[in-house]
């Protein structure tokens, strides 16, 4: 009987990777991303996978967390959670950065959940001979597709660190529809989406336009995070109401949301005004959103999703998927979620072709058509490369970012970035 | 991979076993209470069985779905649940009965989904040597309680067509006492339901009052199912809110339901006004109720009373179970349901003491101190003893019952009984 295996170990190994000077609302990224690549060791010497935040106060709470799943069963998920939610709560005073729901320590235990939950399926599949996606009903799809995920951005970092990417400068229209058929020749993205609220919203605007002539019939999205006012939102949604799939996060709060909505018919998505299952039941009746970004890093796991997916559907909510920088265990574990969701009404966000770095054997996952194709192989269908995973730690351990901080990082550029928000 | 694995067969076998002369809001109990086995065949000769209605119309529907899911795996839920959903709708003009939320014909994608779920993970547990609990996220408790389920009762059917029960005639308060008695001493329940309903209030009342003075500690539950006026069931509660856990459907709908919950601080609890998930989500912020009695026959299968269960904990809603007369497939699969659950925060209701008669491999199944041990081994822990099942299926053609009618049933008794609802 599985019964008899037990988890014995918990080994959380924080990670950098080089990540690219992308432009958002709140500044730009630092030349380093970081990770923890989570291992759960079983009784009879498996390991389960899975990948995480990987800033400090992540790092703590994961400390904290690891003898919550110590003695169980990697089929004990109903129970890690109990233990999770009974021990974990959020930090007072943490760091928290507005741009990834996923770093408020409000959302710990979602994200202590989510963390074990994907290393114990992972676990039960190899036990059982069964990709993850078996485990939460099958497949409805073979394959899941994401976006073309554009942001604007420098050539390179200001203080140069390792070569530049080969994405060049992103600042102008032309320079954006460039980046965008760089994206879509390499990977096969059907949809675009451009992170917004960086520029003056004439020259975004401009933008979405100039891909929407470069790309007729492609689902389009932008994404200003919240750094139009609502007036701003309310006069950019005329020039954008023939262009647009969704119009994500426009405005500040769920009041301003609500508000927008009765200005366009342009659907809202957001990733920022509902962001947990709590605040799903406080705002789903409000008519501020009509697409919710899903994201199981910090909802609280796969299960969880699921969850949210019936609730959507219920609600008659479209659902996509949010994405922070991330690698490939991420990236898989989405793709088993993604593809049990019969109501996955867009196509997925993912950072991942801004990562060039991997921890995951054979290297980088393909996008097939601008899509993953759901592994048929046991559990989670990739497994780690310990030699890069040892030297994304070193790198770690060397490149002095221990927090997400775009806007210090912003402010190497311009001394006088303010971070207001909204700006615009 | 179990993916080769196929569903190429479902066989339905309508039943019959004896049932009791039993009272409620509608009338009482047909001597023959009616259910359906499925058994889905795959590929590689395993079967998997589930317990359903067995109403006519429940087995027309189910006749329509069998091409659905055949040529599927046992692990395509989610495709499964898709094509039910597109192809099974409600049938117009459907024979109800209004006591019994699973006689509904708006339910019958949710039945089918139900039924055919089960069975399919029967089908996952038996390949993957698991219980169906470990699919559902392991057992959060090694044994489900149940409560003591008393009803008003004759000590025989009108018509005579076997001999009477072992529990006598169960009427006065005196006689509703012992039936407890009798109930906790063979099967050790630590909590009492009485199905209500019948009498005049002051009776019924008398009887909880009876109880409360026999039982002190025990928690109790009356259900008038909806057969007391709004007025009636106000000027009850004064009289019932030191003696009950909850107050289950006393008057009829939700509007009724929200203005006595602003009369009593007993908790409302429904298995009638809130059925659906979609019933959930116009009614769960009415305040009208604050226990939802899950029934995983019509809510939609095992993983959306996890949902469900979800959905009570946010939004602060208490979690028990309904129950029809059912035989032991049904029981352990809300048994293995149950144990994944953890807020279910009341034993759940079970009619499986009423029933003598088993289609199940070893007999029926045993209580220890009120509760259904969990079981370890792979799928549902239980198989058909198949010459049980011909002879159940024998006495379905002979019966001649074919839809539960207890309206008709109580005019052989009393050919005045009008059925108005309420009637108090």
């Amino acid at each position: 009987m599985p019964r008899d295996v037990t988890l014995t170990r918990v080994r959380v190994t924080p990670i950098a990777f080089r990540d690219g000077p992308l432009l958002n609302a709140a500044g730009i990224h630092e030349p380093w991303a970081l990770r923890a690549i989570v291992e759960l060791e079983t009784s009879d010497g498996r390991v389960g996978i899975s990948e995480t935040y990987g800033d400090e106060p992540m790092l703590r709470v994961l400390a904290e967390a690891q003898g919550l799943v110590l003695g169980l069963s990697p089929f004990d998920l109903n129970t890690m959670e109990e233990r999770v939610r009974a021990a974990i709560h959020p930090v007072a005073g943490a760091v928290e950065f507005e741009l990834a729901p996923g770093s408020h320590s409000a959302k710990n235990a979602a994200k202590v959940a989510s963390t074990f939950e994907v290393a114990m399926l992972d676990l039960q599949g190899q036990m059982l001979g069964a990709p993850i996606v078996d485990l939460l009903g099958g497949r409805v799809r073979d394959t899941v597709p994401y976006s073309a995920y554009l942001f604007f951005k420098h050539a390179e970092h200001i203080e140069r660190p390792y070569a530049p990417d080969a994405w060049g400068e992103g600042l102008s229209p032309e320079q954006v529809v460039a980046q965008a058929r760089r994206m879509i020749s390499l990977y096969g993205f059907r949809s675009i989406k451009l992170k917004g609220g960086v520029f003056e919203p004439a020259h975004e605007i401009a933008c979405m336009r100039a891909l929407h002539a470069a790309f007729p019939g492609v689902p389009l999205r932008l994404d200003p995070n919240a750094n139009w006012s609502l007036a701003t939102s309310i006069a950019a949604a005329e020039q954008l109401d023939d262009v647009l799939e969704y119009y994500e996060d426009p405005c500040p709060g769920l009041a301003g949301m609500a508000e927008l909505a009765r200005h366009t018919k342009l659907p809202l998505a957001t990733n920022m005004v509902i962001t947990t299952l709590d605040d799903f039941r406080k705002g789903a009746d409000t008519g501020a959103v009509k697409v919710l970004l899903s994201d199981h890093h910090y909802w609280g796991g796969l299960r969880v999703t699921q969850t949210l997916a019936r609730m959507c559907r219920l609600w008659d909510l479209g659902l996509s998927m949010h994405s922070n920088s991330h690698l490939g265990i991420s990236l898989m574990a989405m793709t088993h979620v993604a593809a049990a969701v019969p109501n996955l009404t867009y196509a997925c966000d993912t950072h991942y072709p801004w990562q060039e770095e991997e921890v995951i054997a054979g290297g980088r996952v393909p996008f097939e058509d601008g899509a993953v194709r759901v592994p048929t192989t046991p559990g989670l269908g990739v497994t780690l490369d310990r030699e890069r995973l040892a030297e994304l730690h070193e790198q770690y351990r060397r490149c002095g970012v221990r927090n997400r901080d775009d806007l210090s990082q912003m402010r190497k550029y311009d001394p006088g970035f303010t971070g207001r928000q909204p700006r615009f």
